[in-house]
């Protein structure tokens, strides 16, 4: 007898924050849920984006049967354009995200190469042996969805990225009955969002940014302009409303800003008066206090909308005196000094600035301790499994699901690649499958790896001393050179001196192993390398790249 | 009739987190209070430290009477032995401060050649027209002083970095009444620490920090790891008091924590029973339940004590099942990814940690809005002059004080280099004097700049591309070459095909000048590097720093 098993298959996003992506394999069967990119660390010189390493399931390409997702953000969907092109695959999700996909594909040209089909939440897709079913649930971006994979051995429940706000701008609230009726049926698998674990209580609903955006916008005398996550939707719409109140249009800027507003307003999932939508290059038609302006840059990105504006290199928008700026974000960890230097520099063009640490103007998108507990305890899973964190989240996610009676044995904290498979039997984790980061830089995908970041790390810390020399080789004699090419190590004007050494010292070496009829050029470089190394640390207590280059003539 | 004139001079710390120090010039008499150092930003790659250009000092030299010290913070001391280098004056300060200056002299060999002098809380010391007392102020680290800087046209109240802590560990509180005396007697000027002022409310006491350590002590089976600040001497203290009263030894781990443990005991700051302190080579020779070790690393620093702990690098500490983690600290802004880093990678050991999210662990050392609030209310000084903090902080203090009944115009917030000028006639700022940032890195200070910094930049972006070429000036012809290097580019193996369009790019370049016989190198350089740049961007929407080099021979 085939012995039917679920292979729960982390590729990404499990300790660590971004590139959200899991397979879930039933026998002949795998589905991907999410499919997103983590933006590079600060050591990753020069790498635009990360994306999942798919590997594995491309050497099971046509067992693969779609893609489903929670919804619209980046580190849930950004990789898609990546990932299509190896793996061509129906791609579900809510109407918002499957539009916010389209929007991406069209940005790579492949929009017309992709099977995407919009989902209401709700709803269920069949499969041979699985299930999908779309259930609501309220975040940070409208439209998020959590997923009930059912499968012969049970429902595995994945929340999706969630908070449960009683209140939410859209009316459609976390779908509490459904998970509940679930949980009594019986849910065989729980993975549930553990980013917010850390924090006991109960979020806030995003309502409440609105009362703080009305009292905010009643004092404000010139133009307000507040930058958040292009993403928010519900955000954006508390703004307009605050905006309509008070006979502001609203101005839409940022390449992102521009498009997911686009998006969500033809989707109908932003409502906008048409006669308050203003084209930023109309701006000057209105008095400042009829004017909002809805912006990027609310991580302090230098290239982004609030940025440009506030050191004054926006193309359209120039500060004025009664500007009123409004940061409706947090840092997102690593972007606090980037924060803080936008908001220095606007005070100090004598602007007004309000943001987190003085105002309730941002709320998370993520459940506190005390909404995870209730969906634990309205699912009461058999086994259960944190994502969405880094290791610390996922382990304290595992205390409360302990806390909450789960048995230890009973709860997984994997590792991304670490496959979870449940089978009549029982349960284990202990097998592994290859996964891995891919880096884009520019236009390549995947020709950044180690060395050539290990490089850019030891060229940014001490810069390069390049030495290059011409040899004949039949006369055993230098014909040009040493010349010494420096970057990014030493004033060179000021270090003439030193550079003098490094000929010198490169000489030496050459006619040296010149001398002794050693033309072996590895060797000659290796040596010279060694020497310069050697001396340079010792005058300068740094370490340069050394690269001889010996032209042979 | 000369005219009566005090300038206050921030040569650094205003608008800015560190590089603290700041001249009083009164006529022919100059005073330095304090001497920092800042830490380099992220895209300062390389660079170790931050100092003060005094250049402004330097050439005013005979009239530089002295440094006065209010604490010995890195920030308020850490640039002492660069700037006595080039200007050696008498440095006065409480006896821990001067402490753990010798401390750092030492380090640098220039102990013998400077004048150091204990000065105690409420003692003065007088010069020609100046007289500077120094009074007792709490802060997170022991023995932290205020200034009151008497001069012939009034007093000027510099408050240093300071809480009010009721309950001080040593007992030793803000000297109030001292303030409130002069506050009576009249401040002409007031200088006060901003950095807390977004926070409302007032800072929590030290010691409920030992309440705190106390209870998780108790807890704990095995050995207890603490990391925190080394200059937080008051923290240890009570970290000692809880070993203490659960019979553990302490041990101090990291070179920081060594030297800071042993000056504040030898100066009667630290009071540890002798028994109770144990080698870190002697550490196996007593149960884990009877230790306590008190390490560098709270901010995640990848070469510090917890790092080379939790990644199992440190040469004497391997982690144990039962070992108890504590971080009492915060994560300075920009740290916090690394400290996370730390803690996810100690849970994937198995072991338990503990830190400012999770528990009251750490509080801050710098009064927040209440405690400012007082600090104004004693003084009603005249003019007042927000200092220590970014420009949001300077300017949400000037805010507060005219709260608090100051007229605008008699708050100035200043950026460093800005003078106040205060006159009998009034008060101005509309002077400036040249300062500026000299970076340390290895043994060079100030032969790094900007130009050596933006190389790195470039080339930790994108690498670089080294051709080079040996050409025959007689013969119009190249001789050996084009040779193509790069690194920190693209993985030259997979990138043939790219490497030979370099190549032949080049190669056309440099035939279609001989062709022309221009021989200005310069000409070609500029050419081939053109080309490459362009070919490159094209290819890979790169840009690596192209290097064109010609070896005529």
């Amino acid at each position: 007898m085939n012995k039917d098993s679920i292979k729960v298959i982390p590729l990404g996003g499990l300790g660590e924050i971004g590139k959200n992506i899991t397979a879930i394999e039933y026998n002949n069967e795998i589905i991907i849920i999410d499919c997103g990119i983590s933006f590079p660390d600060e050591d990753m010189y020069g790498v635009d984006l990360v994306i999942p390493d798919i590997r594995y399931l491309l050497d099971k390409k046509d067992k693969v049967k779609g893609m489903f997702l929670t919804h619209g953000h980046e580190d849930h969907i950004g990789a898609i354009p990546y990932i299509l092109k190896q793996l061509n695959i129906p791609v579900y999700g809510t109407k918002l995200t499957i539009g916010l996909v389209e929007n991406k594909l069209k940005e790579h040209d492949l929009l017309n190469h992709v099977d995407l089909n919009p989902v209401k939440a709700g709803q269920s897709i069949k499969l041979e042996n699985m299930k999908i079913e779309f259930i609501r649930m309220t975040h940070s971006i409208a439209d998020a969805c959590g997923l009930a994979i059912h499968t012969p051995l049970g429902i595995i429940l994945h929340t999706g990225d969630f908070k449960i706000d009683y209140t939410p701008i859209d009316g459609r609230m976390t779908d509490l009955n459904r998970i509940a009726t679930l949980g009594k049926k019986g849910v065989l698998l729980l993975m549930a969002d553990s980013t917010n674990v850390e924090r006991s209580g109960h979020s806030i609903s995003e309502k409440t940014i609105g009362e703080t955006l009305n009292r905010i916008f009643t004092n404000a005398k010139g133009r307000i302009i507040v930058a958040t996550f292009a993403s928010n939707i519900h955000r954006m719409q508390q703004i307009v409303n605050a905006s309509v109140m008070q006979n502001r249009k609203v101005v839409f800027s940022g390449r992102s800003m521009e498009n997911i507003s686009q998006v969500a307003m033809e989707l109908g999932y932003l409502h906008i008066p048409t006669e308050y939508i203003v084209d930023i290059d109309d701006i000057s038609k209105y008095p400042n206090n009829e004017i909002t302006i809805i912006t990027t840059g609310s991580q302090g990105e230098p290239m982004a909308g609030l940025s440009r504006i506030a050191y004054g290199s926006h193309r359209k928008i120039i500060i004025e005196p009664d500007d009123f700026f409004i940061i409706s974000a947090s840092p997102i960890p690593g972007n606090d000094k980037l924060v803080s230097r936008v908001i220095n520099q606007l005070f100090k063009k004598g602007v007004d600035v309000i943001y987190e640490d003085l105002e309730e103007i941002h709320v998370s998108g993520h459940a506190y301790q005390e909404e995870l507990k209730l969906i634990h305890s309205l699912v009461k899973p058999k086994y259960f499994m944190p994502v969405h964190g880094e290791y610390r989240h996922l382990k304290h996610h595992k205390d409360l699901a302990i806390k909450l009676g789960m048995k230890p044995q009973n709860v997984f904290t994997l590792e991304t690649g670490q496959v979870l498979e449940i089978t009549n039997e029982g349960v284990n984790a202990n097998k592994r499958v290859h996964t891995g980061v891919i880096f884009v830089d520019g236009l390549g995908v995947g020709d950044v790896g180690n060395i050539v970041l290990r490089d850019r790390r030891d060229l940014a810390k001490d810069g390069m001393v390049t030495i290059v020399v011409a040899i004949n080789r039949d006369s055993y004699s230098i014909v040009a050179g040493p010349d010494v090419i420096t970057r990014g190590f030493i004033y060179a004007r000021e270090a003439e001196d030193l550079i003098n050494k490094i000929k010198e010292v490169s000489k030496e070496e050459i006619e040296k192993c010149l001398e002794q009829e050693i033309l072996e050029w590895q060797i000659l470089k290796t040596n010279i390398k060694r020497s310069i190394e050697q001396l340079l640390y010792h005058k300068t207590k740094r370490r340069p790249i050394v690269f001889p280059i010996i032209m042979e003539v």
